[in-house]
C-alpha cells in the first residue's frame, strides 16, 4: 500500500514536498488554509517583486533623459492597476500549483487542519464541514505571519504590516518603516521610487543587520538610500505611535540594542507620517493545529525544531520552511529544498539538509545577494581566508546600464583558493549569485572561476574579475 | 634583460595580453592605430549595448501601462543625446585602459605599425613621424572591419555598415538590414524599438544561422521579431540597391544558399527604405602591417592561422582575437582569453587555448546566450546526449518581469549527466549563461546543478529546473 503523506501548508516548501513525495509513489494530501503558494506567492516574494518591478521602471523613466529618451509629460503610478496586475500574476501561479497537484494526483484540500491524534487529522472547510485525513507521515509547512508588537497593534490603515504594504491602493505621501531587515529595506526602496517620503528606522547599527550579509553591503545600501533621499535612522527605535486624522506621529528614541550612542542618537524625536509599517519579524503559525496531540516539541516562541533530516521530535512528523524558525534560514527556496529532503526521507531515502551554500537574494535598489560565509563568519570558524572585491563601476556593462553602484566580493581559503562565500551588491546581483552558489556548493576555487571565460559585455564579468584578483591575477583592479 | 613584447592593436585581446605580459615582467609596447578598446569598445559590443539599453527602456516605457504606470505624453528618442552618452561611456573606458597601461608600465603608442624585419617594427604617428620599436615577441591583435560587398559599396548615408548604425544621429524611418547574424539581429531589435520599420534579410534558412546556436533559439527570435512587426525574410538575398533622393530601393531575390524554395521565395521583390545596412561579416586587418617581412602564413582571405598556443607559423609571432578568423570564435572575451594564453606562453609558460566552454551572448530582445555544444553538435561527435528544456513562462520571476518568451535548454551526456551545452533565450540570458559556462567548463553534472539551491524568485531558477528535468526530477515541467 502506498505511503500516506499529508502536508499542512501549500507554500513553496509544502507544495514542492508534495510533488516530490507523489513522484516517489506516495499518496499525498495537501491541506491549505488560505491560498496555494503560501507567504511567498501571496504575501512575500512575488507581490513585493511585482511592486519592485514597477518601481524599477518608474525610477528608470525618471532618469530616461540620461539614456537619450525624451518624455513629454509626467509619469505616475496607478496603484489600482498595479494591484490588479499583482492579483493576476498571483492567481496564474496559484492555478499553476493546483494544476501540478492535479497532474501528480495530489489531493488538495482547502481548510484548516487540526491533528487529532497519531495518524489522524481533521480539516475544517470554509463552511465548517469536517474531512478526516489519515496519514503515515506528516509534514508541517505552516509558515509564519507578520509579527505584531503588542504596543503597536496593526489597525490596517495607519499602523500596518507588510501584508498591507503589498495591498496599498494608493502611494502614501510619507511612511515610516520600522525594521531595516530584508522586508523593510525592500519596501523603503520600492515606496521611495513610487513617490513616498520614506523614513527607515532600525534598532541595530546597520540596515540588513544579518550575519550572512557583509557589513560593506549595508554601507553601500545606506549610501544609496541617502542618495535617493530615504531617511535612514539606525540605532533607533519607535517608542510611541499616535494616530491622527491624517496619519501618525511616530516618536523615536535610542535603541535598546545600541551601544556607544552619540548624544544626538540619545535624543527623542518625532516624525509626522501618513503611515507606519512594522516589518520587525515573523511569528510562527504553530498554534491551533493540534500539535498538543503529537510528540512534537515546540519552542516557547512557537517554532518547531527539526534535525537535518527535517524530522521533528516526533519521528513520523517533519517540519520544513519558516515554521522551523530563524535558526534555520527563512527563505522560500530553502523551504523547497527542505521539502525535497523531507519527502525523500519519508519515502525511504536518507538525506540531510545542507545549508553551506544557500543563496540569499535581497531585492533592494541595487540588489544584494550572498551565499556561503562572510569573512567574519569564516574567521569565527578558524578559517584562513581572504576577500577579493571588484567594483561594478569597473565593469563595462554596468557603465552601459548606468548602474555602477556596488561590488562583488569573493571570500576564499588562502591556501586552497576554495570559494567559501560570495557577496554581491549591484545590478542583477540576485541572478549573478547563482554562479557563486554553484562554486561554493561544489567546492570550486577562485582559479576555476577566473579561468572560466565570461561573456563580454555582461555583469557576470564582475565574478571573473574578483576571482582573478583572488588568484593573484587582477585584470582591471 | 626583460623580454620585449610588442602588441599591435589595443582591443580586448591586445590590451589584456599587454597587462598580463607586463605583470609577468615583460617590457611591453602596444601600438594602436585608432583608439584603445578596439572594435569591441568603439564599434561593437559597447556602443551597440548602449543603444540597446535605451531601446530596452523605450520599449518598456511603451508598455508601462501594463505595469501600472501612467505616462502623460509621448516618448521619443533623442539620438544626439544618445550618441553623446555613447561617446562619454566609450571615452571613460578608453581612459581606463590607458590608465591601466600606465600603471602597468606599458608603453602605448598611437600610430600605424609596420613590421620591418625580424625583431623590428616601425610606428607611423599622426603626423607621419616614425618611431622604431624592437621586439622579441610580437602579438598581432589587429582585428577586423565591416566587410564591404563589391556590388554594394558603402556610401555612409544610404548604404551603410554597422559602424554607421552605431553613429546614427536620427532614427531612420525604415531600414533594410542585410544579414541576420548576431549584428544584424541585434540591430533589428534595437532599431525596431527606437521606431524604425525594419526589414531583415538573411540568406540562410534561419536568423542566427550559427552552428553553436540551437535552431529553437532562432525560431523563438523569429517569432518575437514578427510580434514586434519586424519583417523577417530568410532564404533571401539582396540583388540590387538603387539609391534615391530619400532612401534606397532594395531588390530582393532567392538566396543562392537556399534549398527547396517555395514558389513565393523564388520571386523578386522590392522594398523602399530610408537606409540599407549590410551586416554580412567582417574583413581582417592584416594587410599593410608588414607581414611580408615575417614568416607568418596568411590565408587567401587575410586571416592569420595559429595553433592552440596562439602562435603563428613564425614562432616569435602570435596572433589573437578576430584576426585569427572565423574558424576560431570571433568574440571579445575569447580574444582576451587568447591574449592571456599568448602572453603566458611568451613569458615561458606552456598554455593551450581551450574552446570547449566559450559563452556567447547575443543582445537581441529577448537575449540569446549559449555555451558548449548543441545537441546536433554533440551527436556529430558521436556523443549520446539528451536535451532538457524549461520555458521561462514557468518561472515566477519571468512572470513578474512580464518577460516570458524563451527557454533554457541543457544538453547533457545521457550516462554521466555531464553538462556539455547550455542554450538560453530569454530575459537576462547573457548573465545567466555564466553559471552554465562554469558547469560546462568544470565538467559538472545536471545533478550538481539541480542540487544547488537557486534563490527564489530569480531567473536563474530556470537553470535549476532544466537540470532537475535532466536528472529525472522535473519540478514545474
Amino acid at each position: 500500500m502506498a505511503m500516506k503523506v499529508t502536508i499542512i501548508g501549500a507554500g513553496p516548501g509544502g507544495y514542492v514536498a508534495a510533488l516530490r513525495a507523489a513522484s516517489l509513489g506516495a499518496e499525498v494530501t495537501v491541506v491549505e488554509k488560505e491560498s496555494a503558494g503560501g507567504t511567498c506567492l501571496n504575501w512575500g516574494c512575488i507581490p513585493s517583486k511585482i511592486m519592485k518591478n514597477s518601481a524599477d521602471l518608474m525610477e528608470k523613466m525618471a532618469h530616461s533623459e540620461t539614456f537619450g529618451l525624451s518624455l513629454e509629460g509626467a509619469v505616475s503610478v496607478d496603484m489600482e492597476k498595479l494591484m490588479e496586475r499583482k492579483r493576476s500574476v498571483i492567481s496564474a501561479q496559484q492555478k499553476g500549483i493546483e494544476a501540478l497537484f492535479k497532474k501528480a494526483g495530489v489531493t488538495y484540500l482547502l481548510g484548516t487542519a487540526r491533528i487529532t491524534g497519531k495518524g489522524n487529522l481533521s480539516v475544517a472547510g470554509e463552511n465548517g464541514e469536517l474531512t478526516d485525513v489519515i496519514w503515515d507521515n506528516l509534514i508541517i509547512a505552516t509558515g509564519t505571519v507578520p509579527m505584531a508588537l503588542s504596543d503597536f497593534p496593526f489597525d490596517g490603515k495607519r499602523v500596518i504590516s507588510s501584508n498591507e504594504v503589498l495591498s496599498l491602493t494608493e502611494v502614501p505621501e510619507s511612511i515610516a518603516i520600522v525594521g531595516g531587515g530584508v522586508i523593510g529595506c525592500e519596501f523603503a526602496f520600492i515606496l521611495n521610487a513610487l513617490g513616498s517620503q520614506v523614513t527607515l528606522i532600525e534598532g541595530m547599527s546597520r540596515v540588513l543587520p544579518i550575519d550572512s550579509v557583509e557589513e560593506e553591503c549595508s554601507k553601500i545600501l545606506t549610501r544609496e538610500m541617502k542618495k535617493k533621499k530615504i531617511k535612514v535612522l539606525t540605532n533607533r527605535t519607535v517608542t510611541a505611535v499616535d494616530t491622527t486624522e491624517t496619519g501618525a506621529r511616530v516618536t523615536i528614541g535610542p535603541s535598546p540594542f545600541a551601544e556607544n550612542l552619540k548624544p544626538k542618537e540619545k535624543e527623542e524625536t518625532t516624525e509626522e507620517v501618513s503611515m507606519v509599517a512594522f516589518c520587525v519579524g515573523r511569528s510562527p503559525n504553530s498554534s491551533g493545529i493540534g500539535l498538543e496531540n503529537t510528540d512534537v516539541t515546540v519552542t516557547a516562541r512557537g517554532w518547531i525544531p527539526v534535525n537535518d533530516r527535517m524530522q521533528t521530535s516526533d519521528p513520523s512528523i517533519y517540519a520544513i520552511g519558516d515554521i522551523t524558525g530563524p535558526e534555520r534560514i527563512m527563505l522560500a527556496h530553502v523551504a523547497s529544498a527542505e521539502g525535497i529532503v523531507a519527502a525523500e526521507n519519508i519515502m525511504g531515502d536518507s538525506r540531510e539538509m545542507d545549508y553551506h551554500a544557500i543563496p540569499n537574494g535581497i531585492f533592494t535598489m541595487p540588489e544584494v545577494a550572498c551565499t556561503g560565509l562572510t569573512e567574519k563568519q569564516a574567521h569565527a570558524r578558524g578559517m584562513d581566508v581572504r576577500t577579493d572585491t571588484v567594483l561594478f563601476r569597473t565593469i563595462g556593462k554596468a557603465q552601459v546600464l548606468g548602474e555602477i553602484a556596488g561590488q562583488a566580493s569573493i571570500v576564499s581559503e588562502t591556501d586552497s583558493g576554495r570559494v567559501v562565500g560570495v557577496h554581491i551588491t549591484g545590478p542583477h546581483a540576485t541572478d549573478l549569485i547563482a554562479e557563486g552558489t554553484l562554486a561554493v556548493n561544489k567546492g570550486l576555487t577562485v582559479t576555476d572561476l577566473a579561468e572560466t571565460i565570461h561573456a563580454h559585455p555582461t555583469l557576470a564579468e564582475v565574478m571573473m574579475e574578483a576571482a582573478m584578483k583572488g588568484s593573484g591575477h587582477a585584470l582591471h583592479g
